[in-house]
């Protein structure tokens, strides 16, 4: 069970962290890489044909404007891909968004929010639970905790 | 290995039967389900408890205008759940893109292209491949597949 | 005569007592919660439920993104549900706006502007003045004031 | 219990005519008028001045484009206005939308989705039916009707 | 030869006062008003209505989100209406933009660019000086006096 | 008084011809002209320069996609120039309006409602009916025309 | 002196046809190829490697929704890459659009208009022309060519 | 060999200055201008006429809001015009990229990513470089260098 988490920039850095803490916690086996689509177009393109190979089962992208470091892993492997759109400095990350979800037919991105390096995370102990009962505890007690966050927060209100 | 598949109203037959065209193809089993978020709020509640007792893996859900489907699902499941946004009569489908994909911290949808129900059954066989080598190389035919297509296209178009 | 105001999350905290202070001068009770149609759906499932039980005449919801906590309420009650899409760090409200007021055939939200708790407060109070005569003298001295404080800017404009 | 079913122009019937049918089915008094905030503004005026005096509980406005026609009325009126914004021939309802809901501080008007005179009708409901036992009845019947009519197509789609 | 320049809220002040250095740099009488077509609509109207007997040529109207101003005014006046959308604290003036230029058949707003204080009263005098030799000349001056600023900052580039 | 209305493809010739039967039935002069700021760029410039010369008073421009040809007039010409932004076959008249209506400083264009000829024709007949009561007496009966045809629909409404 | 036309789809055949005609015109040697990012990544990428060696001097890459046709190919090639977005069946060829010209830095595409085949054409022209005599009279009579068609539209106008 | 670089305003000077910044790395002789569309039509005009003849082989053009520079050049001048839309105070660069990017049928614009001075340069040099072995040489190894940047980061991420 391992996980590689790509990022197409170092300024994605916070977002692929968000999502390394995650697997982390989970204590799901991740490498973190710095690929970029268009300027280290080659190794994108080898690290996607040898993702198998090296034992990986799913790969998360995470990339800003015209966004094709998802869409270009999915082109190559069968591991499903998970795409975070990264905002970047003009149009609040849709260009990001629409680069990464709207595949054509035949090559899915498994896309979740602008700037969601959690979720992606999340995405991927949901995937990688089929067949695994101890990470499926992990994450009900995931849900239990962030269930249990918010019913805090809301006594804290109703006390104050 | 079972697969539900949630439209939230008839009118998303198109893309549900899509979606199960692919799944039937893989030889994964499949039910197909109406369920509305906003109609039938308790039966999408009680469905999204029982679906690990009910031996699925994994939902996809399709919903169109403020979509919230997949997102009612991803909050009492941790089943993967990928979301169709469906186009609809206003706003070209941007209205259940948002809703579908940009989920808050804790609770991801795997989100695909608008209308896009082919690719969710594709990227539900890819979860679905993880350690099934049988439906990996399924998968892999279809990649052939497709590319040989787009190959066959462009022989004719050079040979004209 | 009773409102809830629900969040979704306590980042929407402003928002809420913006709508919050305007029941208190109403004096119209209120009661301010902290539900999450997504971390905590069964609470929001149950919460909507009782709503009727527990003498709230209505609710208004606060949510951000994919903002499904409105919707999710008014699936279950048929009391008025005002949404306020509350601006998160991307899309600029977009999402929320989108994900709050496009709801299917026969489950309206009455969605007012984008974080606008106070317009929440006052359309409260204007659905609960309907044959009761104190609140629209009310409402009709908030519309005095409102207007006064309008002429007033004007006339120092004038003056100077 | 009376509301009035406002159109800015008579290419909104349609959409006027779906709110009616609602209040219709649910023995609420309506009428129906063509009142332009922009080709017949002193009307407009005059109209919103007497809602209380005529005995109106509410207002839907239904308008296209700049949608002013809900905004004209919430300014004058302290009664409840809820606004339908049309989609027009350009820009997919988006300028009706965000006309109609993106109210200033102090004169909210209760939006909902674009073309929605259906959800119109069925919001008036439920704002008179605080306080009002037999039309609480009724929405509950409608919830149930929408809620059966959706587990009908389901049972179609399971059974073939 | 006076122009009427109302601003909605008087946090479009800084607009307004660009407009009105533009008016007073053309010897244009002008006067300054803060109305609001949402919080002093009968205000909004008899001001409208008043127009021509107070000696007003043409208005500007300011206003920001749901941007009624100028439309209300031009429902009731037949001067010239220039709309100025005021970009609002979130989506970035597009709603303002679509409120204000988007208007109905039969009641034109002249609209500029978002914030274009400066340039509704470039347009102000251009509509001013049909048939006034003495503004034309000053419009004249003014075209040389952009074209030679830019010219200026031109040859300062190319010098250094 | 005389007004030329440019369109700047002969697609642009329905909007063109609406503003022509406006400023006709106000006893306009005018001169249909289809000039184009990209494919006549030489004869755009020309004519802007002539314009004052050749006794015209204001400038009706329409044009889709990029629509340069209002600010390419504006640049040139003192005279006031009205912008009709053409919805063409993409992007819903989105990019057209952007075109027209986001004028940089000290060049204004007066914008109306995407494909508004009709509206175009009435902004020119307000701007030159300053200082002209015969025209103004025209504008006001137009106005009450308008007015007459929606009291109208809204009698036949009441009626059935 | 030779171009790749390269679609992604067959669906692209029209958009690359009209860049065809344009480059046929020019006498500019052509090759139409179907290719794509996603389905045939692997031609795509040899594709490019070997554009050089195969005589090419530009690039046209069409492709719709995600479109990462152009950028893949700009990611190897050091020619330059003309991008064309295809409108697809939702949102109109934004996605499209912000797909191809979003470039990140380093890697540009040179982007025309949705749908704009023809303007790559011309585009490739013009590129091509640099230093070439006898196409820079081909293009300049291609600019006569235009300008006459609206000197000869407006000129039937005039007359009528 | 020669590029003019024109920004439509200072403010423009930063994109301006990144695209000198890769001409000068690259030996390509260039001149900076500040010529306005709307401000300095006339120098536009006169210096687009006069580019062949003054020895340019291509223009880069950035400019905001209406962003008319570019298409206004290429209007006149048969050489490629490279078109960078510039983010302004409102819309986010939106309103920019439209109004370069969708120029009509016969007149392109070859548009970069909104603020992209330094691709524009990047895209110059690949367009001079047809037939220039020299250029095409340091194309190849700005690429590496960029790839190489790329592998560095990654190795950092690697070994900590």
């Amino acid at each position: 069970m391992k996980v590689a988490i790509v990022m197409g920039s170092i300024s994605d850095k916070k977002i692929a962290m968000d999502a390394k803490e995650v697997l982390d916690n989970f204590d799901i086996e991740n490498e973190l890489r710095v690929i970029s689509a268009h300027r280290t177009p080659k190794i994108a393109f080898d690290f996607a044909e040898k993702l198998e190979e090296n034992g990986f089962d799913l790969v998360i992208a995470i990339a800003g404007k015209a966004a094709h470091l998802a869409g270009v892993l999915a082109s190559i492997t069968i591991l499903p891909v998970i795409g975070v759109p990264a905002k970047s400095s003009t149009l609040d990350g849709l260009d990001s968004l629409l680069s990464t979800v709207q595949m054509p037919k035949g090559v899915p991105v498994a896309t979740v929010a602008i700037d969601g390096g959690y979720n992606a995370g999340i995405l991927a102990a949901e995937i990688l639970s089929i067949g695994n009962i101890s990470l499926r505890e992990k994450l009900k007690a995931h849900k239990e905790k962030i269930e249990s966050e918010t019913i805090k927060n809301d006594k804290e209100f109703r006390e104050n």
